[in-house]
């Protein structure tokens, strides 16, 4: 928690749940992002927090922009970002935001598939592609699945295809995975990228960028590697395959921009046990899976918690949130522990909240109002 | 789907994504309910859909009400409901969500702790209170974990504890799962319960009412047992356990009443393979588990789809939605299976998702507004 917030909220005192994010250290991560990759083009992420103060202070700092969605792009204009600072990453679009992207500048679209080319090729004719290949995700906290991406051959059938269609074949791109802890990880999928530059510039398709994707780790409840560390295993991977030829690089940060920038203000709503000599207390916060606080899904984000007891007797917990759904328990299985003191009406913070939070919020499961939202 | 709701759709061509309930379906379901179980007073678990029309019906019924929130004890009373009709059935509530309610006139609230009787004590001084405890969910596809309810021997200590606070120790609560396809778990947990009403009436307390909770079943993909089948194992282990003196009976009918009223229209976005030799397509859909498509989690609740291919040759699919992350995914191990002709632009219908479902969507997850809705 930044001095900043911790200042807002004990002067404030805002209605909890809410988030409240230091638009500060948005930018210093940006930096620190720009220091660790000098070579990388910094494209934030929008879907991990598109709040208009973090677009417009990443827009003012020169960042460019992946968007998900036709709303993102528009989004990312508003906030006073040209359109050739937009990538629209999402490889699964309707025809329809193709074309209201493309009417208002956006010429860099990903792909993974020959149907996604058809769209692209009649609806944002020219435009600089790339296409999203399948990589490994061992090592990251919240995986990725198949769900994007093709496999290497098809990515070099469709890469030839899209300058037959008129389309730019302009880049490869990957993902290993979101909360990537591993360095080894973007390695090895450098190196599955190289290979494939090569057969394609054979085919007579000159790539000119690899699109390094996100991953890049905030710190919950574990220390996580230094960005540095990243860095460097990404540059040295890249001077092994690449050698003095190296791509433009592309980096699509969330994560870590927005994620340790902020805090979520929560109430204590219970503490009880389910039987009198049950050493487990439940805690029930006035946020939880539908609240926000999405990815606690199969346990997988682990967040820390701050309360005012904090350095007095702990026991073990679990943490679940406000809803009749018992779906939406937070941790039971992570060995969390609170203090013994903990009661209803204590407030405590959840940190590193400020990625993939607040849209995730529910419109209103159980009649409770989606997450609170101040920007400092 | 109803007759009414393929009209409306063919008629008006509704926007994608968006849901259509047929409020009259709302009706046919409570009053179906009502013969099978005659001798219960359905109180309608809001949080499954807190629509006004669909509050309206019921109203207009005879309904009761069981309330997660203060937000939905508010929705009820606008929908002109009396205070009496509500039970605030959430074990953990805010203490000024329960002064909110006391003050509008409920008089009903459920706990499973000492803390939350406390807050009673205090905030509805009276008030009929009713204990829930745990009870097996299996049978059930949505089941309810340890969230929810005590062990028995705390419950006999609460209910006694209650009395001596200045509550009324009314009734006593379980909840076999969501989406219970087992008629035998009620058996087994009406037998716990009359075991706990023994031994309370020998406390010197006198248990009024059973709360069966909800879990009636709806067809999704796979036939479940008629409702009849429930009320006959219900009542015959009501009379089993209780004989002639059979206490008051509340079911809390959620699923039950609004799920079979409403399909959700979506678009195909994409359809694609990973490699060209796969057999397994890829199904973009314009609505997902952020969508609102939430108890798709672990392939959990298995929805049943019709496209305008159906009765041609099919093919396996993987169902996945429309955002940039992986997790939004709904089928990949359930062998779901559609149509070869399939292809973007196709509209498709979504059964029977007239509960959990719009409320579950997120406010704003990729920049995709939440699902639209239309009650005919």
């Amino acid at each position: 928690m930044t001095p900043k917030i911790a200042q807002f909220l004990s002067d404030v005192q805002p209605a909890t749940p809410c988030l409240v994010l230091d638009v500060d250290r948005v930018e210093q991560n940006y930096r620190r992002l720009q220091s660790a990759l000098p070579l990388a083009r910094i494209y934030y992420a929008v879907k991990a927090n598109p709040a208009a103060p973090i677009l417009e202070r990443l827009t003012g700092l020169g960042s460019c922009f992946d968007a998900a969605s036709w709303e993102e792009v528009s989004a990312v204009l508003e906030a006073g970002a040209a359109a050739e600072s937009i990538s629209f990453g999402n490889t699964v679009k309707k025809e329809s935001a193709i074309r209201a992207a493309y009417a208002r500048g956006v010429r860099m679209f990903a792909f993974d598939s020959e149907g996604e080319l058809e769209k692209l090729a009649r609806s944002a004719p020219g435009s600089r592609v790339y296409c999203r290949i399948l990589v490994g995700n061992d090592g990251a906290e919240w995986p990725l699945s198949r769900k994007f991406g093709c496999e290497v051959e098809m990515a070099r059938e469709l890469m030839i295809k899209a300058g037959e269609m008129g389309l730019d074949p302009f880049g490869l791109s990957f993902h290993v995975g979101s909360q990537q802890t591993n360095t080894a990880a973007y390695a090895a999928a450098i190196a599955k990228v190289a290979m494939l530059f090569t057969d394609l510039k054979e085919a007579g398709v000159k790539v000119r960028m690899v699109n390094l994707g996100g991953g890049y780790p905030v710190r919950y409840r574990a220390e996580v590697p230094e960005i540095d560390a990243f860095g460097d295993a990404i540059m040295g991977a890249m001077a092994e395959h690449f050698g003095n030829a190296i791509p433009d690089i592309v980096v699509e940060p969330g994560r870590f921009i927005a994620g340790d920038a902020a805090v979520v203000s929560a109430e204590v709503v219970l503490v009880s046990r389910k039987a009198k000599d049950d050493p487990v207390r439940w805690v029930y916060l006035d946020i939880g899976r539908f609240g926000g606080l999405a990815e606690t899904e199969g346990e997988a984000i682990k967040y820390a918690f701050r309360t005012p007891h904090d350095g007095t007797a702990e026991g073990p917990v679990t943490i679940a949130g406000p809803t009749c759904d018992s779906t939406d328990t937070l941790y039971e299985k992570s060995n969390y522990r609170l203090p013994e003191k903990l009661q209803p009406g204590d407030r405590i913070e959840i940190l590193a909240t400020g990625a993939y939070v607040t849209t995730y919020a529910s419109q209103a499961f159980n009649g409770f109002a989606p997450l609170a939202e101040h920007y400092i």
